[in-house]
């Protein structure tokens, strides 16, 4: 095959050496004679696989002690219901403050409301979600039973690179699924950090909840028992049976990271990814993102033609030179880039000759 | 790497050819340039790889056209939850029936009851769960939301080999997650048929539910919309990121399935080698099975030794013989095999011979 770049937002690509380890340990992991797929969940094989992921990304976030991470199914999506049925049982009257900043927040936001009060603390609607709204501005619940952010929208490209300040006790939850362990980030200044592993962590059907101790145990009663934070805490993600090969894969992805120079290096390469790109896009007129630059995506580039006529031409012509799965959320049209982790400084050059080549043709 | 047979009762042996392909497609997939993990879920390759694995288990089961497939997450337990929260308002004060024959149904009883009212119309708890209480004694509700069926129980190795006739307008909700392709069954006599994949199907992550038309679109508003039978079949699966890699691994489970003569001539090897089990198990005095044999489960054996200082002799020398997985469940204790589809007949052949050497000892 010849190179490809894969710019799909999730699933997305992976490193290759990842892949590479996964096809030659297939059949036969370290001379068990078992394919990773094949094992008990409950054996000691795959027990030394989930507790070297669960301690590698431990190590690579830098999790303080007092937090549990929990490999989960459903999807990002599924936590939507998941979190508030966890977490809102810790009030009488229970309010979940939003800031509504795209796609993936107002997602939140409907669901949210089946299971409690919800509150718009501020809304980025009026600017067509291209920005943050002002800090200052935040309508925030004094005793709100938790703040919920979409930190990386990974529709409308806006990424929110710091925690607010809020009200003392009130946890931040943050829906890191397009961004997590792209930058360093202080886990100590959030009660729960939660991602879809589709992005940045490895296949789809792994999500990733880290969640502060004292955020446990408030399941609401009519949580299904399999979602109930302290079944699966307690339980070390083996409440049932977890989903073992996309664990695995995840932590060879956290091994690659860690070989790579952690998320410090990681960071470092997304800064130069996303400079060279945007760069392109903006230094000419024929292609356009609509972000405020404080808050553009350093992972999801969304971005649009001034000649709408030309989205097919540019299309046909990226897949002619292997630059796939460039085509915008369908709910914004557009195109999109996602930069993830696993994409190489190589393949935003690539795209960046094409973005040159093609406005001027 | 030697021969080694893996008997373990889920995440289970899956067929090698399988994982052959799926180490050789593992980094490009049909010429793609990518791994099926980093296909988006909406373009075309993963449509076609979906669309793939939909009809081939139609076909496998002759699921009629008026039944959706499902593929979801959580596994089969999320299900003791989603099925409820997904039945029971249809009902105006909604019963659902249970006959308790173990271990998995014992906790669909536990579960449903967060959602209805449960009653559990018969129960082989005084047998210590080795027979199914004759069908004449079942104290069923003639108005009942379902009535759910454990079809075979894992841990204890009862198997439901009928569908029981039932008061009119009331749908068998069937868990059949460790049978399931394993023996021919008329799916228009079940209102809803689910699973696990991680036995018969697949790898863990993957719950597949096969549920007719009308019983869909019933969703009590607490239920998570992820989880809501309506979202999931109207979008194909694809309501939110379905666990992509794990629906092409059932898909070529499925295509295995079709080349070796379909359900149909599994279920003949079935007969065959649990026959040759049992066989050896009630030849000798040494080891014992206790469900009542029209009840004994062709996928899951549970066997004990008369003399429990045995125990550890007899897994260490099985697994010097490259028979693994053999410990009993937790909660029962003993030993047990699981030979389902992928476990080929020379595997059992090759326990059975353990069995007598081990018992002439």
């Amino acid at each position: 095959m010849s190179t490809i770049y894969n710019f799909s937002a999730g699933p997305a690509v992976l490193p290759k050496e990842v892949l590479q380890q996964a096809a030659d340990e297939m059949l036969d992991w370290h001379g068990s004679g078992m394919s990773v797929m094949e094992m008990s969940h409950r054996g000691p094989e795959f027990i030394s696989i989930y507790r070297a992921a669960e301690q590698d990304l431990r190590d690579l976030l830098a999790v303080p002690d007092n937090y549990r991470i929990l490999f989960m199914q459903g999807g990002g999506l599924s936590q939507n219901a998941v979190i508030p049925m966890n977490l809102v049982g810790r009030k009488a009257d229970p309010v979940i403050d939003f800031v509504h900043t795209g796609s993936w927040s107002g997602k939140s936001i409907k669901e949210a409301a089946r299971y409690a009060k919800v509150n718009v603390a501020a809304s980025a609607e009026a600017s067509g979600y291209t920005t943050v709204p002002p800090q200052a501005e935040w309508q925030l619940t004094p005793d709100a039973a938790y703040l919920h952010l979409c930190t990386n929208e990974t529709i409308d490209g806006v990424e929110i690179d710091f925690a607010p300040t809020v009200p003392a006790g009130v946890p931040i939850v943050a829906d890191m699924s397009s961004h997590i362990l792209s930058r360093q980030v202080d886990v100590s200044k959030y009660g729960l950090i939660f991602g879809g592993a589709q992005k940045n962590i490895g296949p789809a059907g792994v999500t990733v909840v880290i969640v502060r101790d004292d955020l446990i145990g408030h399941a609401l009663p009519l949580c299904p028992s399999a979602f109930d934070f302290r079944n699966v805490a307690v339980n070390e993600s083996m409440y049932n049976t977890p989903p073992t090969y996309g664990i695995y894969i995840a932590g060879l992805v956290f091994q690659w990271l860690k070989k790579n120079g952690g998320v410090a290096a990681m960071e470092q390469r997304n800064i130069e990814k996303a400079r060279l790109l945007y760069a392109a896009l903006d230094a000419d007129d024929f292609y356009q993102n609509r972000v405020a630059p404080p808050y553009r995506s350093r992972m999801n580039v969304p971005f649009y033609l001034r000649d709408e006529s030309q989205y097919e031409a540019f299309l046909a012509g990226a897949k002619a030179r292997g630059l796939l799965q460039l085509k915008g959320h369908k709910s914004v049209g557009g195109l999109r880039a996602s930069i993830y982790n696993a994409m190489p400084i190589e393949g935003v050059q690539a795209l960046v000759d094409y973005l040159n080549e093609f406005a001027k043709r």
